[in-house]
């Protein structure tokens, strides 16, 4: 069912192809996320125009709204959001740890109150697989916990728990037209790292996902964690790499050998009125843009730069128009999978090496910007 | 340049064919309201979708932001927000009475305070004309006065500075390719309506709106008003009810010879979770729609009736998803399209007055509502 072809190498760079039972995802390949089952304020049709191919949605949040079993007799999640392309769900583990109320950690699973309402929930790796059979993604997370990256010990607890709850995760799946990742964690401790690697690929899960980055480290420190986890991981699975991120990050993932992404950030920064540019981010609201007769981005494809201007898209900020966030969402998600095909052409035509410098200065060094979660990341 | 061919009429029901610089308006027809340049939440890719034909936008709210000049200098407001069919601007008088904090009105104009920052304005006949040809719409609007329809002696101060308003707009026009329309006003007294139809039908302007309906009269005050008005309105012009309205008070309309509406209902009820359905007026937020597997209506042919289920839009609302507004304002705006789309083919077969009572009872005594603006307006 879930094949892995790897079409082309450029040193540790790789172009395949993912067959799931919504079609082949074709890799490097960024993901949207569609928290809440929307990827906010798009319709499907948007996303098809972006051409995204992977949508994620978060297990956390449809556990507790609309519930996953509401999903489950709605004919799951592809249909209830009516996205018929392949879909991600991550395990919730995540969540638990980020956005719960409180949480008491046990070797058997986590209790955390509802962000929503305050109500006590538990999930376990079972539960979590339950959830996730019930909303029915093509790919699907083993249950982790990300723990603090700075610190070993806890690191290393964090590291081994995730690791009995991904043989619980496996234990657990009764589907077979869902594909389990088991994830590494293991923080930025080269040896639990090495260690977390091994252990997960022994698991012959049909892919692998890495966890606990874009979490608070440095970039080299997630470069480095990239560097020593690679060497222990199986060449034909795809690699997903959690929750990242910007688009130096993508460019440099690549060329660390990852295959898949996610990540909030250009439907975030949207909702924030600012746009990826190769003049950097581009804060729209800006008053320089008032009669601005350009688009966003002169080279986009996509529907808000062929279509609008920025003196527009500034009139809708500045006027509180949702459409803004509409627009500028469509453009950030484009710039982002655009600059994924264009770097599955590069690995195709074996030049991702050659060009990768070029695209990390275009997409880095613009405008005087460093291009790192903290610039990027908003409130 | 602005024609106005009358294809088919039954009894007082008119088919017909205005002619404008961008393109043909088929009337009888309903118009989206777009305020600040932005029909809300909704691209002009979805109001082709839905058959959109004339978008109206608010000379008061663009004037004060972006500002006329701005998009005058942006190419217009059709190319400022892309849209590339007929528009129409009202002169921004009721706005002035409505949402400004304060006015001062005199014969020659009213100063008013701007509702966004209270900053100090002045609106005359020949600013207003000013500001609409920055704007370049189609289907411009005279500078007129709304009264309190139930006060006699106001209602008559107020129309007669109407007429000499719409006299001096007329004088101040200086563009060719824009219908400037005067407007009838005189409250819900039969003697000033009649009074200001016939003046207003003697300025010989190419088409003919008629103000201060809907603003707090019943429905029969608005029937009889326009019964009073229509034997006095030339045949041969089209004849616009500003502001106006829900489904009954179209079908209503158009049996009194009405051939252009306008109101803000659809988008508005749309923000607040109410769709338009043959069942009545329909709270998708009400806990009956979280596992219903319908669309909101059955027999609509819009994307979201085509593609979403009440249970997705249901969960959309409660999870305060912005995409719920977007997906029930296509439906609520094509649910009006498609309601003159079947007027304008009963007048055109000869059945309008023979499926009216029909037409009339479906969108009416569903669920036992009354489909008054009252009961549909929201604050």
């Amino acid at each position: 069912m879930f094949e892995f072809e790897i079409t082309a190498k450029n040193n540790r760079a790789r172009a395949g192809v993912f067959t799931t039972p919504h079609g082949d995802l074709l890799t490097p390949v960024f993901a949207p996320v569609g928290t809440q089952a929307t990827v906010k304020t798009l319709t499907p049709e948007h996303l098809k125009d972006i051409n995204a191919s992977l949508v994620l949605s978060n297990t956390y949040h449809l556990y507790l709204r609309p519930g996953d079993e509401l999903i489950r007799d709605m004919g799951g999640l592809h249909k209830f959001m009516q996205w018929g392309r392949p879909m991600l769900t991550d395990s919730g583990g995540f969540q638990v740890f980020s956005l719960a109320q409180t949480r008491k950690i046990d070797d058997d699973g986590v209790t955390f109150k509802s962000h929503i309402d305050g109500s006590t929930h538990r999930f376990t790796p079972e539960k979590s697989i339950a959830i996730q059979e019930n909303l029915g993604a093509d790919i699907i997370m083993a249950f982790d916990e990300c723990s603090d990256p700075n610190n070993h010990a806890y690191s290393k607890l964090a590291m081994e728990r995730t690791h009995r709850w991904a043989e619980r995760s496996l234990k657990a799946q009764t589907r077979r037209d869902q594909a389990l990742f088991g994830i590494i964690q293991g923080g930025i401790q080269a040896d639990l790292r090495t260690e977390s690697a091994k252990f997960i690929a022994s698991l012959d899960t049909p892919g692998i996902a890495i966890g606990g980055l874009s979490v608070g480290e440095t970039k080299q420190e997630m470069h480095d964690t990239l560097d020593v986890i690679e060497p222990h991981l199986p060449e034909n699975k795809p690699r997903y790499l959690m929750g990242v991120g910007t688009p130096e990050d993508l460019i440099n993932g690549v060329a660390r050998g990852i295959d898949i992404f996610d990540c909030v950030l250009p439907t975030r920064l949207a909702r924030h009125n600012a746009a990826f540019s190769p003049a950097g981010r581009l804060n729209l609201m800006n008053a320089t843009f008032a009669r601005d007769e350009h688009p966003i981005d002169e080279t986009c494809d996509c529907y808000t730069c062929t279509t609008f201007t920025r003196a527009y898209l500034r009139h809708l900020i500045v006027a509180k128009e949702l459409l803004a966030g509409t627009l500028i969402s469509i453009h950030n998600l484009r710039s982002l999978t655009r600059l994924m095909e264009q770097i599955r052409v590069y690995i195709v035509d074996g030049t991702f090496e050659e060009n990768s410098p070029l695209l990390l200065e275009q997409w880095k060094n613009n405008a005087g910007k460093k291009m790192g979660n903290s610039e990027w990341e908003v409130a």
